[in-house]
Order: structure tokens, then sequence, then C-alpha cells
């Protein structure tokens, strides 16, 4: 089949998916849960050739990590399905409910958003994740992963195709992608594809959103700030800065630069400096902080730049304002955090900083997911509309509008001598 | 100012208008509404200078009626702004909230978008309905109206932008583009600009849509179905179909398409005929419909025609599936209407038939932000994320988490001996 054709037939199963009951979603999950732990044999055996070959092309000890899909890897997607089964159903819930006159009601009902394509990473355990999300909330999807995990993807995907249509669920609605070529074949797809889910690297999420007019859901750049204020309590601005930048440097919610009040700086600096260095951090400072510590000078590049390592710019600035000017300025409105003693500070820096996740005495690291209690997520959003920050099941619906009458026109309510609407809320 | 910079103090004003509480809002709507009483002389001559060039450039009647921009006019949208007035600030909403921990609250929180680029037609009232639902929302706007109402579109964004700066709005936050080139420029500032809604024909919005990574809101057909089931009642049906054709046939959600199940066909066909032909309605049939009734035999193209005139096509369906693959493969997912006494054939069509606004015995006309008691609009969607049908306050808003905590880090939950979350949803 061409990559039209898939997503033709995505596009058609999707259609049918959407007025499939809970039930049948939900005894779909478990037979996934169950054809899983079943062929487990065939499925480690797979990830084994995968994990040969990138042996073989010495892919780094961290990426062989991700890619490695074992029994214990098996029983952690399983119960992640468990879970998923046990929430509610994103689809068909009555978001608001409108009388417009008597026997004609408005009703803005949540529904599947469609297609969706996600190209991710070689982690096997992100397209079991990735493909349950999308059919609890009743999209069909579309799934590119990293060519490293081909024959993994490739059994994944048949398992679960195999276990939810015997379920009852319509074929088509999961369907794998090969090739780099088929996904900028996917990119063009407007007309069937609804949402673009890219995860990976940031110059290739860029290269996403630079190639397609079909939305797209993600984040390039993750440069994340924590501020300390003036009002801080110092001990504490230590600990989280340190927790921001160092307990996963690898990661898009891990601090990139810290900013510290003027106030607070012949204080704060020497301390953070060698409790940072310690752990092995190189710091890059601005003028005035070369002026307390002795750190490498930071460019004007430093400031956009997400190191992902062991790395981290300090700006000393003159207060909220200037603190709040720089992050809207460099920052990627990822996730930005304040720490101070004062209440009001905190609210005018949580309203002011444009980001997707504005935090207050705690750390960067925790704008994920699993920590906000919203299970799994389809990846974190640095989007202005639809969805920001992790996206779980809720982020995967969108609405329509039913109005449910008894013959009405609109003829009768214009013109002269008009009906009137009633527009009274209808409480559910 | 370059375009760019002109999006760039567009920014700058957003980030402030993000803060500013309900009450300022309030204010400066009120001051708004004032001054356009105040300098409707100015206003009204303005408008009459666009008048006189437009009547000289021979600008169609309908076109002239929705340019002028009179005592009357003005004062229905100083009405529409004290309704504006009255709603709820859609900004600072708490949509969820959930203690991950003890002292470590999440919050879900509406807020602004950013910054938004209209693009609309040569209607002065849309301006002000425009500008006003961005101020109410917290969101800067450019504005670029059609040529045709130059003068009046300048005046009015100065009398806007004069008193809104008064009450105390950042300057910037309303701008007026001027030509063709500056929306182009537009297209290209996504560092600048988070969404655009183009209102106008449908080679307009696909033009947009085909030339910018900015996300935007809109539609560009509207191909409407009106279904007539096999247990309709035709007396209603009937009544249904001529008003979802009639009541206005230039607008986006008038009927371009009537699907006739095959088993009433013979007893309904001929009476819509004899009913729409009498309003002078020009009806085109598929095979099954000419062997009923004498019409124009209509062709493939008519199915995906936008007539937005006094034509209407015509097919005879088996049925609801039938009907619901029709309108799935050839509508515009603008809105669709089902005729049908049987509840579950409702439900049914309503669930597969993927368009923002599914409806059961009543008009596609219906379709509309003021009918539906959403106040203004600031345009219909047809996208399948963010908002979709009539789009008003609520679809100018996103969201932000804010999580306020007291020194936590993810350390502490991770490792050895990890804390737990408690993830307890905390009530209003």
């Amino acid at each position: 089949m061409s990559i039209s054709e898939i997503a033709a037939a995505a596009q058609s199963a999707s259609n049918r998916l959407a007025a499939i009951e809970t039930d049948i979603k939900n005894r779909a999950l478990a037979r996934i849960g169950e054809a899983l732990r079943q062929r487990s044999v065939e499925i480690v055996s797979a990830n084994e050739e995968d994990l040969a070959v990138a042996e073989k092309d010495r892919l780094a000890a961290p990426l062989l990590k991700r890619l490695k899909f074992d029994r214990e890897k098996i029983d952690q997607v399983v119960a992640g399905i468990e879970s998923l089964i046990a929430l509610d159903d994103p689809v068909g819930r009555t978001i608001a409910a409108t009388e417009l006159d008597a026997g004609l009601e408005l009703h803005k009902v949540s529904c599947p958003i469609g297609v969706i394509g996600v190209v991710f990473e070689s982690r096997p355990d992100a397209l079991v994740q990735i493909s349950t999300l999308c059919l609890k909330s009743g999209n069909a999807v579309l799934l590119k992963g990293g060519s490293e995990a081909a024959q993994t993807n490739r059994i994944l995907t048949d398992v679960i195709a195999e276990a939810s249509e015997e379920a009852g669920l319509p074929a088509g609605w999961i369907q794998l992608l090969q090739t780099r070529e088929d996904v900028a074949a996917m990119l063009a797809l407007d007309e069937y594809i609804d949402l673009v889910v890219p995860r990976g690297s940031n110059e290739f999420v860029r290269y996403i959103m630079n190639n397609t007019n079909i939305p797209v859901l993600g984040h390039a750049d993750g440069i994340c700030h924590v501020y300390v204020d003036g009002d801080a309590d110092l001990e504490m601005a230590m600990n989280v800065a340190v927790d921001s930048k160092c307990q996963y440097v690898a990661v898009c919610n891990a601090a990139e630069t810290l900013l510290v009040d003027s106030k607070i700086a012949g204080e704060f600096l020497p301390r953070v400096k060698t409790t940072l260095e310690s752990k092995g951090v190189e710091l890059r400072g601005c003028a005035r902080t070369e002026e307390i510590v002795d750190v490498t000078p930071a460019g004007e590049a430093d400031w956009s730049t997400e190191y992902l390592d062991n790395i981290l710019s300090i700006k000393v600035v003159d207060g909220l304002d200037a603190a709040i000017e720089h992050v809207n300025r460099y920052g990627s409105g990822h996730t930005d955090a304040i720490v101070t003693a004062n209440k009001d500070t905190a609210e005018r820096f949580m309203a002011l900083v444009d980001s997707a996740n504005v935090f207050w005495n705690c750390s960067t690291r925790f704008s994920d997911g699993f920590r906000y209690g919203l299970g799994a997520e389809v990846g974190i959003s640095t989007n202005k509309i639809h969805a920001r920050g992790p996206v779980g099941l809720e982020g995967l619906v969108i609405y329509k509008w039913k109005l449910l009458g008894s013959g009405q026109i609109v003829a009768d309510y214009s013109g002269p001598n008009p009906k009137k609407f009633t527009h009274r809320k209808i409480s559910e």
C-alpha cells in the first residue's frame, strides 16, 4: 500500500472508531496486554535482533538501554495498559449543554481527533504507550519509530493490531510506517491526517514543523530556567537549582539557565558554584556573575542554548521583571521555575512567564505526564493552542456540537416577530 | 514600523495583558463603548468616505450593506460590548487541580493564547467584535480588514487603542495592518504570532492555510448536508431542507446537498421539488433522483461544490450508512443534519459524521455563535484541534500548568526508597 492508501485506510477506521463503546475499547486494551505477554518470546527475540545490529553499529550505551525490550519492559507496558483501562473514557463527555429553545438542545461533546501521525525515538515501550493512548481516545494512528527498533516495532504493531481487531476494532486503525521517505509522504497528507506528534531531536521536530500543513503537537527546545529571587530561602533555592540541572541532564525539562536576583547574588553564587562544580557542572556566567565568582564567561548564544549536558549558564538580574523578561525572550516556553518566599512575586512570575509549565519553589524536572498524574503522555507540547505541557489522553480529543431539535428552522428566529432563544444552561 | 516590529510590539503587549485583571479589562471595554459613541460623527464620516469610493467602484449592493457603519451599527456593536462585559472572564479559570504530594499542588489554569492575527472581510462591525473578544480574553491582535473599509478600520482601531490604553491596557495590543503584503509578511512571523484567523472566501482561507507555519483557525468550504432518513416526518424534513437551503444562501452553514433515503425518495422528492423550485432553487440530481423527478443531472463535481447560491444537489442513498459515507467523503466537516424520528439512527449519524456541528431534526443554519449563546464569534472552525464550530471567547484561551511547591525536588521521588505521589484531585 502507498502511504496515501495507508492514511486513507486509517481515516476510514477512525470514522468507525469514533462510535466504538468504552467497553469494546477497554476489552481491546486488555486483549493487547494478554497478547503482549503471550507472544513475549517472539517479541524479545525480535528485539534481540535489533539489539545485535545496534551493538554491531556501536550504538551508545544509553541508546541501547532505551532500545532494549525484555520481559521486564513488557511487564511495565502491560501495567501501563492496565492503568489506562482504569481511566475514564475521554470520548463522549458532555462538556457543556444549553437549551436554545424549548425542544432544541445544544450539547458540546468530546470526540476523537481522527488520525494521528506519531514519529518517535528508538524506544519500543513508546510504541505501546502511544498506540494504546490513541486507542483509548478513539484515534487511528500512523507510527514511525526509530529504525534501530525496526524488528521490535514490526512485531509490536502486529500484536497490537491483531489483538485489537479480535476485540472488535476496525482494521487499519494502527499502521506502521517504514522509512524516512514514508514520514515525508505522510506530512503531505493533510487530507487524511489531523495531527502530527514528533518526538526526538530539536532539528527533527523543527523539520517536521516546517514541512507540513498538518497541525503539529510537540516541542523543539527545552530551555528551562530557575530564577532565584531576592526573597528566596537560599537553601531551598540551592536544592531546586541542583535538582533542576543535575537530576537528569539529557532531558527537555532540565534547567539550562540560572537567573539570580542581584540582591542575593553575592551570597548565593559562591555557594551554588561550590555545589554544582562538585557535581561536575560547568558554569558559564554573565559579566556580573564573573565579578562575584570565577566562571567561564557566557556569550549571547548561551542564553539560547539547550545544553542537555552538565553545563549551566548563570545570569544576574535586577529583580523579578528582569527575570521575566529574560525568560520570555530566551526561553522556549517549556518549564520555568521561581524560588521565592514572597507569594505575590511568585504569582506575578507565574502569570507573566509565557510557558507551558510555571513552577514556584520546586524543580523544573516535575513537568512530566506521569508526575502530573495524567498517566502516560504522548509528549510535551510548547504549542500555544489545543494542548500545552505534558499531553495525555485529554490532549487527544476535541469536541463536536450536537444540536437536538424537533423541527426548528432559523426563519422562525429572524424577521418580524422572531422567536427568542432561551440560552438556558442545562445542568448535567 | 515594519510588520516584524509591529508583531514584536504586540507580543510584548500580550505578555503584559496576560496578567491584567478582569476589572481593568472590563473598564477598558466600557471605555471603548463610550468612545465609539462619543466619536460617532468622525467614525460615520470616515465610513462615508469608504462608501463613496465603493459606490464609485460599483461594489455590489450586499457588500455595500456590509460596509456601511452608521449610528445604528455603532449602537449594535456597543450593545455587543456590553454583553461581553457581562460574560465571565475566560482567563484565570482553574480547569483542574491535583495535589501531587503534601505541599505540592498542580493547577491547570486558563490563560490567553498570546498574539492573534485576524484577516477579515469588509465589515467594520467585525473589527470591533474581534478586537473586543481578543481584549476580554487577554490576547493582543493584529487586524487586517478588507481594503474597502480602510478609513473606517483606521479610525475604529485608533478609537479602540486610545480608549483601552486610557483604561490601563498596554500600548500595541491592537494594531492595524494596511496591505496584502503586510498579511504575507505576518504569515512568516511564527516567532511572534500564535494563531491566525482568516475569514473570507474559500480561496483566501486556503491561501492562508498553505502559506504559514502559524496555526490557523477557520474554515474554507462549508459543504453542508441534510439527510432525510426513511423514518423522517416528511413535513418536518421539508421545512428543515428548505430553511437549510433558502433562509440565507450566501453563507457557510447553508445546505448544498440533500441526501434522501431511497425508502421515501418516491414520496419525498416530488414534494420537495415543487416547494424548492417555487422558491427559485435549481435542483441537480443523481441518476436515481432523475428517475423520480425531472431535474438537471448532477455530476461528480456537484458533491464537492459550495454553491453559496440558489442551487441544491440531491442524491438518493440506501439508508443511514450510505448517507454517513457520503457526508464524510464529500462534506467539509462544517454542519450536517439528519431528519429522522428514530433516536438510534440520529445518534449513529451524530457519532459517525465527522463534522464540527451535527444536527438532528433542525436546520443547518443554526450553527452560529450567537444562536449557540456563545456571544459574538471570531469565526467558525472546521479544525480538528483546539476549537471546532463557532469560536467565541473560549476558543481564544489555552492553559498553563502552575506547580506550587515548598522546595520539592525530583531526586526525592526517584531512586531507592522514593517518595510517592498522592495524585489527589483537589476540589474547587
